[in-house]
């Protein structure tokens, strides 16, 4: 019988092959720029920047098929509630919801500034502030994801973010109307029917009619991707995001059924995706795959789900729940299901994953649409350094130093010896003149 | 008579000088790399990653004219603590100071995880871990700044990073003892004599003998920045750090003496540096340019110094404390100084600035060595969406998320709804399996 390729081979959480998933993993992501792209973005970045709406205007011609006249670019608050009212009922209700609970749990995140006075009469602290302005990309593209605006814009809303602009390629037939309403119920300022590089450019140094912000998210094509990294230190941006991802870990007492399910769930985003299931029992990692077959039969998008499963579907065997953490860790996946009996000692063991579902009862889709935590996730092994996209993403800090002339007179000395010690003559004259003038 | 440049022009705070200023100040840091630089480095990066140990050494004598063998590129622990010995009492003593109050002030920005339970029965969490690894960068050249280890290192370790290496360019007479007893007074690892490019590279991807680290901080020459430009996204880096600047904002009861010191001090780091006086008295900016006529006579740095100052000082007049505050936030300075008679009402405006020195008696040069924030601020008008290195960039979250079946009938189809809104339909299904399931 022929090997059969991806999820349907059982590989040890300990030997080489195991190695070579890793890397196949993180390599499979790796926005794959060449000089080529490069060249052509940074022109049109460049032109963006210097000739403002009419670059942008001329590029959404050439590259969207799309004449707007400058003041068409943007669509306003009303408009997008007009969207938002023209929605099918459960449709604006169910995307209500689910802006409410996104809301809700972000606001957990709010952090507040802090001072305290020190032994040596110091007060130091930090004040926290929201960034002015913040951009948001939507892809265009076939699909419409009403609910990646959603989990982009409100963790930046409940940051008070005072202006968060929504940017997305024009269509022929207009912005769809899920997008647009999506705006609406998250609360952005307004839309910008503008995608690519020039998009990109635009939000980063402003037009005469697109306001420069401070900040750029969500996912795009490789042109957005190649813009974001160019632009990057003239304005913040996130993460540069991957194919999506899942580690299920299941035991004997799991049901088959349901881990493939959400196998098959995460498969079907993208013929990139990764879905891995870690086990301890080679019997339900059998039955796993037999329920994913019966699956990819009926599915409407179980061609790409296949070629996800076969490319980068891995089934893991581990010794038990350390090696099983061990394998989470290495991976750092960006999506974590625990469909064990004791899923909470699994979830202590875990360090380095975008989110923990936790239980049977909590498949990824919950958290993709309704539980609270955003969905933009860290992706390809990032979740060893990276967070999910969060309030924290649309604050700064800034250090607050009070001095007083008794801390001069305990610790300038030092801080003139360490100047001096840098050859850093002002430096200890600065804190000089003022022990001279304290002590006259 | 010849119109003086830079800080002994007095400009307007409303008018296009500003405009012009405000335009100076940003593009002055621009890592202004080329097509040309970013081959060259492309091609060290990728030959470090494939040829590991033997590239860098290759490297390391091509560049930096030293001959080391691959177990010769590390200086342990030990070896960092003899030199921690070697140092002049009262420097070790004045370091250690410092490190005391660094990891003090930064204890204040550790964060715990928290979870709780929604109307809805929701578990919703939030699970805080720091980095595994993390690799700073300390620049070559003929001075030495230990601070920056300390500034650098020190967040790291309190944010419970296990393992901090320091990388810093050989030298023919070794790394200088001060870099070296800074690395171990704050507690790195272990210290690497490679630098430019091919140190970022090792760091990004490993080599036999440099681990592989999972952020890289510190700031470096424009191959160094062109690399970790290069490596963001396999691993995290920290901002793109420009040259140095302080505002100063004064009123007529400010000592023009200490102002213009801080403002010399702070044109001594950098030909590229910036300092800016702010101020409603336009006698107070008389006085301060007579005075910074006065130090620029003796200071050792005074070439240095008024290079910055022509170039990149200037004088702003401001009608009131709102305007000052609008300058200041405008500008979004590294260093903000408040000399004025009520700085923390005028602190309470700022929105915009790296660290706020509060009052006559904190020069920044006591920031920069002792106060405890680190002295690893954002410059060139990023304090609009960045914050100071601290504890927060080496911790990460991940979310955690738990459901029960009473979830699942409450919030389930609601997820399933907007599933397939976006024509997810195994989405949809994860869901109601789940509800049969229930249901039966």
């Amino acid at each position: 019988m022929k090997r059969r390729p991806g999820l349907w081979t059982v590989i040890d959480g300990r030997g080489m092959a195991f190695e070579r998933l890793l890397h196949r993993l993180r390599e499979r992501g790796g926005a794959a720029t060449s000089p080529r792209i490069d060249r052509e973005v940074k022109r049109i970045v460049e032109q963006v920047r210097r000739g403002g709406d009419r670059a942008l205007v001329a590029f959404t011609r050439r590259f969207d098929r799309v004449r707007l006249r400058p003041q068409e670019l943007s669509i306003g608050p009303e408009e997008l509630r007009v969207a938002e009212r023209a929605l099918p009922r459960r449709q604006a209700r169910a995307l209500k919801l689910a802006a409410r609970r996104i809301a809700a749990f972000h606001r957990h995140q709010l952090e507040k500034g802090w001072i305290y006075r020190d032994g040596s009469g110091f007060r130091l602290g930090q004040k926290v502030e929201p960034l002015e302005r913040v951009g948001v990309y939507v892809p265009g593209g076939t699909a419409a994801y009403p609910s990646s605006v959603l989990m982009n814009v409100i963790p930046a809303r409940v940051a008070g973010v005072r202006e968060i602009v929504v940017a997305t390629p024009p269509r022929r037939g207009g912005v769809p109307l899920s997008v647009r309403a999506a705006a609406a119920v998250a609360g952005a300022s307004a839309l910008y029917q503008m995608g690519g590089a020039q998009a990109i450019a635009a939000l980063a140094f402003g037009t005469e009619s697109v306001p420069r912000v401070d900040k750029i998210c969500g996912p795009g094509n490789i042109y957005v991707t190649a813009a974001k990294r160019m632009i990057f230190g003239q304005v913040d941006i996130d993460m540069v995001a991957g194919p999506s991802e899942v580690l299920v870990v299941a035991d004997s007492a799991a049901r088959a059924r349901l881990v493939a399910v959400d196998i098959v769930a995460q498969a079907e985003h993208d013929p990139l995706a990764a879905a891995i299931l870690v086990t301890t029992s080679s019997a339900l990692a059998y039955r796993v795959t037999r329920e994913v077959d019966t699956l990819l039969e009926t599915l409407p998008r179980r061609r790409i789900a296949r070629r996800a499963l076969e490319r980068f579907g891995a089934t893991v065997l581990v010794g038990g729940v350390e090696e099983a953490a061990e394998v989470v860790n290495r991976i750092a996946p960006e999506h974590l299901q625990l469909m064990v009996q004791r899923p909470g000692r699994l979830a202590g063991l875990v360090r380095h994953a975008g989110a923990i579902f936790v239980g049977s009862d909590t498949p990824v889709a919950l958290g993709d649409y309704i539980a609270g935590p955003s969905h933009v996730l860290p992706t390809a092994g990032t979740a060893r350094f990276s967070s999910p996209l969060g309030v924290y993403d649309f604050l700064k800090r800034s250090s607050v130093v009070q001095a007083s002339p008794a801390v001069l007179e305990k610790l300038g000395r030092v801080a003139a010896e360490l100047a001096e010690m840098e050859g850093l003559g002002a430096h200890a004259l600065a804190v000089y003149e003022r022990l001279g003038y304290n002590q006259a």
